[in-house]
């Protein structure tokens, strides 16, 4: 870059004729500015896909990012937390993630009346697992920091479980959920 | 749609001149079906953007989520954690993510040799806020789960605040952090 700035000052003292290379150096000089401005990082296999905080649990839903940050948001603005735990290569989680995110009756109320997160890894809470470590999982929690682990699904071994038949279970615990334990003063 | 099914019910039992009808309706009742599946939740403000994990920071390395997550990836992977804690309306935060995620030496060292978190909500872990909670501040994890306290930036009283022009430093503070502190056997 130095180089051509120097050889740009040395032609300005040159005759008319040099205009057509001093315009196309100049053209070059700009080039080169906005390639190595724009040129940003790209991985060697190749660009990703940035990843979202929905992971494909409600795009147009405002996700929380960690239990801490949901806590906060549920207290502050008193509305029930949804939690979901889940991963990526379980197929009972990837199949309740297509229903869930489909369903507009569940999007509707999570985005009007809750705080939602979705995690992939465990907390240290030992609250959000009543009954043991499983996906696809899905807890409740009241804005007064209270785990409702009275609020289930209809597996015995699985108390927090739901698949996609379970849908309208779902929606009436998201009802129950509604209903704050401690009611507004 | 129970009414056209039954409406297209009756009109099979009548002359071929309702064929061009039953056509219509058969159209139209794809149609239904179809728009019915594919429209999707918008919230009554407008569609959103959905979040990022990045948040800017650099929208082609791979985020963990939390920092739960971030001890295991650094743990498992041998890796470095490097834990960036911003906020969206605080200005030095800002400044400093565009030089950061326009920086292609960061980012690509960060890429190939560190598990990386950005957090706009503090954790319960006390060792990731050596001299308190403020904001931009970045902290080192050694795979060993070791906070490295003693990598640091040039500001007394914000031991881990770096601002824009304190890129270099930041570059040869992550140079430190890739010597581990036990080495691999």
């Amino acid at each position: 870059m130095q180089e051509i700035t120097e050889l740009w000052s040395n032609l300005s003292q040159t005759t008319k004729s040099s205009r057509m290379v001093k315009a196309v150096l100049s053209a070059v000089l700009v080039l080169a500015i906005i390639s190595s401005t724009i040129a940003k990082y790209i991985p060697k296999t190749g660009k990703r896909i940035p990843q979202t905080l929905s992971r494909g649990w409600g795009d147009q839903l405002i996700w929380a990012q960690t239990y801490e940050e949901a806590l906060y948001w549920s207290r502050s603005r008193n509305k029930p937390l949804m939690v979901i735990f889940h991963l990526e290569d379980c197929p009972h989680s990837q199949a309740l993630k297509k229903v869930f995110s489909e369903n507009n009756e569940i999007q509707k109320t999570l985005d009007e009346d809750f705080i939602v997160l979705n995690l992939m890894y465990e907390t240290t809470d030992k609250h959000l697992s009543p009954d043991g470590q499983y996906v696809p999982r899905i807890l409740f929690v009241d804005p007064s920091m209270t785990v409702r682990a009275d609020i289930n699904g209809r597996y015995s071994n699985r108390m927090y479980a739901y698949e996609t038949g379970d849908i309208s279970l779902l929606i009436s615990n998201m009802q129950t959920a509604k209903k704050l334990l401690k009611a507004e003063l």
